[in-house]
């Protein structure tokens, strides 16, 4: 079998597959591009006599049983659905890689001792409904099935109409399968730091936790011109101090630390006003839970001082915190190994952004390869990977597939 | 005659023209309110016998000949416009004292020596249509015509059209009186000293100059998750740090230094994006016109520093540069002989917000009065001003004029 020609085609095919005239592909759940794309990727799967089946919310999985262990199910796979106008690799390129490195094995070594299945995740973006993770989470029975029960997309569809109309269901109960020894999922890195230290694989041994907030200040709107310096409640510059102080540390800190202002929303915005009011975002992330609440505990404080000796009021909404999830220690020397023994050139690092792993890891032992991204671009058109890491990526996939199911 | 009876009625009559039923006075420049404003005026000024005329452009005059020296014009007013849901003060409070303080001057002690008069200028605010102090700038012989010739509301109405609909026209030339030995203004503070300072009215010797820009900062759009601190472009920890150094310094230096950073606009303004570029403002004033171009040229060198720092591309755009315009210090010195005089608490202060007076003290001798605004509060349905400074105010401007027309 030619893996590079099988690998480019499936990118090839799959890409055309929800393709959005306005840029790029936007593939969202229970569209009828979506069930397209799964329904390729089972054909796909069929053709190398696989054999596939749909969980109840629309979970593609394909599957070869293994000769001495069957029972014991070593796992690859990613997510089907994209962002809007998103990029062609973000999800796909993991359920591709997973289907061809099983195919490719299948042709070099036949039957495996274990058995080995790819899953093709129904949902993980969050980018039609407010959910997130929604396949990996029903794979391992942690779905919030009342969260889901009255939502709808920003047209006004309901989720349940829309997973009924594609002939899907809710699962009847959240159970999980006991028979997953290991899970590997391969994912552009959507970053850049592989393309900058001239990498062509990453072996992640940790998804960074998040702490995302909502940070509110109230001063005062005054005239720029008649109101003197010191009468002033400017929040702006109470923001201002906050966002340079705070990033000033982390550039201290360093690697892992990452800290963002992504967003600032003054009121009411306008040249000759001092603003009353600013509305800002704070993201931070860190593979060290302790580290994180520590940082982000400090800078909390901090910023009410700013805020305080100012004469402002401040409001803090952390509104989303995330423990890190580390990856499995044995799998993770698993893909170094095989790493070293077939030259790629590579590295051990961290993730920043999140992945169905961190849904998978705290059930079944879990590790990420990363391939890498040019210029660190993702959800967007332009997202990119130079074919040849593409496909470094599935070989040392299949190696380590192979160390797992065939050993 | 009850000058706390008379003042009290104009100001009553004159804001239930054009009161805006989505809150507070918008009577804008052509309008019907605006003409029945104006109309409202001159019948006033003609119950007392004062001769009035229109200038071509809608600018009202009422006017009493000195009986010595009629050649000789002390004259005092301001604007009859406002902005958009603005207050019953900005503008029509000058005009209304102006007017009255010269019926209160004839009943008390006659005509006067040199010629008295007053102005209502048709237009200061720009609010209607993009041109400012159109009623001062046409009344000194500056006005620029082209300019407007084309211009438009929001809703498409033309600026030549509107005129011409409420019977006024360009001016043939843009000449100017030789009659005019004083001018005196009278304004709201639009600020909060003369509150904060617990004074009745504020003796302006000076307005402030100001630059206005418009900056752009152009980093580079990242993933807040997968980009390290040292990989970033980050375009709103620049305008931090260049927006926290820059207020501090205008902290050190202080009065009449004032300085804003009004508006900000990130993007793509996302929580979990590292912003690629940032568009904000910076407003500053100051009553020195080379301490202002010195301290701002520091500031736009500095700015450019922290940019380049970051690899981060700056473009400034200085759109505005007025240089402040000093009032005359013999009818300061006459306005301050008369507070000392009256008990009056007041200061000797600048304006940091643009007035009439500005363009039409390169041409006169010219100085301003303040009265108070209850929290500075200005251009917003809450602009108020106690009843009892009103008056003060409106008694202080009749002994400036006494002094200026009948000594």
């Amino acid at each position: 079998m030619n893996l590079a020609d099988v690998l480019k085609k499936r990118i090839d095919d799959l890409s055309s597959i929800g393709n959005d005239p306005t840029g790029g592909m936007t593939r969202l759940l229970y569209t009828d591009s979506w069930l397209q794309a799964q329904k390729y990727v089972e054909q796909q799967a069929k053709d190398f006599d696989l054999k596939t089946h749909f969980d109840e919310v629309g979970n593609l999985f394909g599957r070869v049983e293994g000769s001495e262990l069957p029972a014991e199910t070593i796992m690859s796979g990613s997510h089907i659905d994209t962002v809007v106008n998103g990029g062609n690799l973000d999800g796909q390129y993991g359920v591709i890689a997973a289907m061809t490195a099983i195919e490719y094995l299948l042709a070099e070594h036949g039957q495996p001792k274990r058995s080995l299945e790819f899953i093709s995740m129904a949902e993980e973006e969050g980018s039609r409904f407010p959910t997130v993770f929604w396949g990996s989470k029903n794979f391992v029975g942690e779905a919030d099935v009342d969260a889901v029960k009255d939502i709808a997309d920003s047209e006004g569809a309901k989720f349940v109409d829309e997973m009924h109309r594609q002939g899907f269901d809710f699962k009847k109960e959240q159970t999980r399968r006991d028979d997953i020894k290991a899970f590997v999922e391969i994912h552009i890195e959507q970053g850049n730091v592989l393309e900058n230290q001239k990498l062509q694989v990453g072996v992640v041994n940790n998804i960074a936790g998040q702490r995302r907030y909502n940070i509110n200040l109230k001063g005062e709107a005054n005239h720029a011109g008649t109101t003197p310096m010191s009468y002033r409640h400017d929040t702006v510059y109470a923001f201002s101090k906050i966002c340079s102080e705070a990033i000033d540390r982390a550039n201290e800190v360093g690697d892992p630390l990452v800290l963002t202002f992504g967003k600032v929303i003054p009121k009411p915005n306008t040249v000759n006003v001092v603003p009353g009011e600013v509305d800002f975002t704070m993201d931070c992330r860190h593979t060290d839970a302790e580290f994180l609440k520590k940082f982000t505990g400090e800078l909390e404080e901090r910023m009410t001082e700013i805020a305080k000796s100012m004469g402002i009021e401040i409001t803090i909404d952390r509104w989303m915190d995330e423990a890190p999830v580390p990856m499995n220690t044995a799998i993770v020397e698993t893909i170094e190994k095989k790493a070293d023994e077939g030259n790629y050139k590579y590295r051990v690092m961290h993730s920043g952004a999140g992945h169905d792993s961190q849904v998978i890891a705290p059930h079944y032992p879990t590790a990420m390869i990363f391939v890498p991204s040019i210029n660190g671009i993702s959800h967007n058109p332009a997202e990119k990977t130079e074919f040849p890491d593409l496909l470094e990526g599935v070989k040392l996939l299949a190696d380590t597939l192979y160390e797992l199911a065939y050993k």
